[in-house]
């Protein structure tokens, strides 16, 4: 492995068109391939517009295997370019039983493994409780030819527990697809902070945990249910080992956000705040509660 | 309970002298209580300089018992002023047993309980590990007259594991009383990111559990040990459920920095993002190893 590894987040506008997404999408890491990427990151589910604003039996059909067409033409752009992908897609398991999943393909090609979104968020216009059976492969780390990586998906991204177990299997970086926006209504009022405090969880599980941090979200305007749809915030981001954002994309543009990762960083500043050593493993079984109740 | 209640941090400088370390802590707090505060929050080991710069046995001399001479003290200002006050202090608790530790005063006068600082530190002049035994009463909150507080002590800060089982027990303010500064040679080139990084951890808290954070640092220069010392770096600051700074103190300046906190905000806030409910307690007990070594 070298010291250094070159990653870039893929931030995309989704169409009706759901080949011309794959078909972008493949452009877009070759694309940020030549310019020196290793390991690219797709966005949450970029094959189709959020369909989860509403709840309609026919999404389903939208939903493929494993080894269906988006993982096979990424498998294919692996290979060509020499470049690992994760690619993020609406899994069928079997009739009934569907993930928000997300494979990890390595240069070579082969699928590494897959990861099914572990969190699955229920609020207005977020309806994903009703498409996607919480994961069951647990909080998994991908042993790629240029780092070890983890992959987390969206919702997933405010849960410190899932950073940390990452972590502990020795992830260099948390790869984070995500589709995420304001409703246009609240946007004005709470946008900022919103996007704040979506942003500074992230950096504090880089902090915390003393690696890296990449979340590839989509932009535009997408209404595929009621009300007035969402307006996904972009700002696609790379943190380092100490919450610092290496690279940051815009609100509203398609871009292909490049940043340089150190492993060595990693070690630097694991060894001069040497968290892990000091935790209190013997005191956290509380964590596995749902709540607390008062004695 | 009324929906709000006024907290303070008390920001300030320890000489050597520790009655007046301790005289100036108990007129600190009487003012933030005049100023309208109904919870009051010192810095951690306030009493008397940094000594962990060191590794002295003669130190061991300054500490006290649960009911020493800061929690009498304190005891009395909390009922004159009829303030919550959180007081750490450096706790004897027999011959060669000591714990880095802080007393939770309820407004009537009564000690509601001790929390002892859960996670300690070893690095170059935060020599902690010599001094303090690890704490053993776990992670605690006190239900106090004015709110449900948690008591975390500093190094604690940088753990999501601590905040995380706090808060599942119904905590709506995380207190760090503090004590963590830069060393002079490094100020200049990391002394921006380590600040960066202690505040964003923090926030980070707040966002993933959705409730206020307050941590009340000391400032000043102290040099106890070998070396150029350390410059703590003030900056206590109160952050709201979401993670917004309400307000923050100097780097350099002795203050009392309030916040007014309101619980219907928790509510709002947990409502809006509800994190909690959807948590993966079936799968969170990879948390509890040390590391997890690939198979």
């Amino acid at each position: 492995m070298t010291a250094t590894f070159r990653i870039a987040l893929v931030q995309m506008a989704c169409s009706e068109d759901r080949g011309a997404n794959l078909k972008k999408a493949c452009a877009r890491v070759a694309e940020a391939s030549d310019a020196g990427a290793l390991i690219v990151c797709l966005p949450e589910l970029f094959q189709s517009q959020y369909f989860c604003q509403n709840e309609n039996t026919w999404y389903f059909d939208l939903a493929e295997p494993v080894d269906g067409p988006a993982t096979q033409a990424l498998v294919q752009v692996a290979r060509d370019k020499n470049v690992v992908i994760i690619v993020p897609f609406f899994e069928r398991r079997m009739a009934g039983v569907f993930h928000n999943s997300a494979a990890v393909i390595d240069g070579g090609g082969e699928i590494v493994g897959i990861y099914r979104k572990m969190h699955i968020p229920d609020d207005p216009l977020y309806y994903e409780k009703y498409y996607f059976a919480p994961g069951d492969l647990g909080f998994r780390v991908f042993q790629t030819r240029y780092a070890r990586i983890a992959v987390l998906i969206c919702w997933d991204q405010w849960y410190p527990e899932a950073a940390r177990i990452a972590a502990l299997q020795g992830a260099e970086i948390l790869f984070y697809p995500t589709a995420i926006g304001w409703h246009p209504a609240e946007k004005s009022r709470y946008g900022e902070r919103q996007h704040s405090a979506w942003e500074t969880v992230q950096r504090g599980h880089a902090v915390a945990n003393g690696l890296y941090v990449a979340a590839a979200n989509r932009v535009g305007h997408e209404k595929t249910g009621a009300g007035d749809g969402i307006e996904f915030w972009g700002s696609s981001f790379i943190a380092d080992p100490q919450g610092i954002i290496l690279n940051r994309a815009s609100h509203d543009e398609e871009t292909i956000l490049h940043a340089e990762c150190d492993r060595r960083l990693i070690d630097d500043v694991r060894h001069n705040w040497p968290f892990l050593r000091d935790r209190r493993i013997d005191a956290y079984a509380p964590i596995l509660n749902r709540a607390i109740d008062p004695e």
